[in-house]
């Protein structure tokens, strides 16, 4: 029974591709969902020391094993909720739901199965990191209606190549395309998603596509003192921001303190939970 | 005995900083070099199935323990060579060498302490990319003679802030400045570089620093078929080339076969076995 998710998984991989923002992978989403919570159920929770300002975590243990942190406000782990939302989904109005309330299950699919990879595998950051791949990938194309690549062909001049890119979301002729990048976490790897924006405006033209990173966290657990921190660099994004490109939107499922900050500095560089994708997508070319 | 190679590293990272391109390291690398020469003398060699024309490689081992691959053309594991080669340097004067023999002796020098660590330690990658770096920075201060840092000031209108970086050597007024980046591998992460130098010449105006990254090697050893490829991305290094920023060379210890093409296509990428730096450091600001 514990391999139930896993299998879900697998089910998920071989079908994804055929219709990314598809019924069929929705319902393979919560089938890993349900079935990582079920798992989830047998697990204890171990509060952690959270250094972070007004944000308290828990890390799922069982026996010697400990998963990540899970931050405690945004984790929600109601069958119930999964099921309106992708109600909702399925008939195209998501009037009911608030940008905190989707960020909050999104958050909760995305870190049960993390936190049940973590407890059942051995370092295994690739499956997890997939997995929010598939996840992000697939409500932003129900969102966008059109499904991603992740090539490009390149025309300049002499040189003809094909060029491989994060999720890239093609909506026709006079309307935007999406640049989405998906990362687990980013830390000093974050300058990759400002280089890939950079070549997107390079190669294509400024403007052409929405750079809008979604990532997971950026907590860091001290297993041994059981504490947690976020690990953020503010003044280099600014750099990135001013010197390398200009990304539309940074949205997180659990969004880091020092991160909001950047609203408000000249020139902003906008962080938002994700659940505001939904709402502001039609209008964020303007 | 088989720890003497950690020992004389755990030296080094104490003393390392004090003087980068002094004589106290250069002694420190030659008894890591040497304890590992003579850890590997207990291993076996096992042949590897190259996919890359013109390259062969092996592999040491012990017990079912396996080494990343050695390029055998490239690894001269000759006591009296790097004993000439740091006695040409206390001189000052490596009049005697060629840049082949160079690249040659300190390749030998890398990989030995990677194989040594391979073959001890469990998935240690960071220990071998430390060393890479200590060993490749204490070589550029030798030659710029000048000790770099890894922070630099950024003054910008209201803004003050420290930025990270790669190895940078400040050679003054009216002299060029040194980008240095130092890697194992590179892979898709190579970007980063590229990134990092637009960073460089949008804070502080193109051609102020010259971007000279040193990469050991590109090869991926598959150690169930025993074969070894070398993962390359030419076309994409050309876009980035185009579209981020200027590197002025790309120094390799082990120069893939691929990249080679890249000093024939137009607009060029010079990429050059590291032994060609101690010849043209001084011109490459022309």
């Amino acid at each position: 029974m514990s391999d139930l998710p896993l299998k879900s998984y697998a089910g998920l991989q071989k079908t994804f591709a055929a219709d990314i923002g598809g019924a069929a992978n929705q319902k393979q989403i919560g089938e890993i969902y349900l079935g990582s919570l079920q798992f989830l159920g047998s697990a204890t929770r171990e509060p952690l020391r959270s250094r972070i300002p007004g944000k308290e975590y828990f890390a799922f243990r069982i026996g010697d094993r400990l998963s990540r942190a899970v931050n405690m406000r945004q984790f929600a782990p109601r069958t119930r909720d999964w099921k309106a939302f992708a109600s909702a989904l399925n008939k195209r109005d998501l009037s009911k739901f608030t940008p905190e309330k989707i960020t909050e299950i999104i958050y909760s699919v995305a870190i049960s199965f993390c936190c049940y990879i973590d407890l059942t595998k051995q370092r295994d950051q690739k499956t997890p990191g997939t997995f929010l791949e598939y996840l992000i990938s697939h409500l932003f194309a129900w969102q966008l209606r059109v499904n991603p690549t992740t090539r490009i062909q390149v025309l300049n001049l002499d040189m003809e190549t094909e060029l491989p890119t994060d999720f890239i979301f093609n909506l026709g002729k006079d309307r935007p395309k999406f640049h989405l990048p998906i990362k687990a976490s980013t830390r000093e790897r974050v300058i990759q998603v400002w280089a890939h924006q950079r070549v997107l405006d390079g190669v294509f033209g400024t403007g052409r596509f929405l750079g809008t990173p979604v990532i997971l966290a950026e907590t860091k657990t001290d297993a041994v003192k059981r504490e947690v921190i976020e690990i953020c660099l503010p003044e280099q994004w600014r750099i990135y921001q001013m010197h390398i490109a200009q990304l539309k939107r940074i949205y997180y499922l659990d969004v880091p303190a020092t991160y909001v900050k950047l609203n408000d500095v000249f020139p902003p560089i906008t962080v938002k939970s994700f659940g505001h994708f939904f709402f502001e997508a039609d209008s964020l070319s303007a």
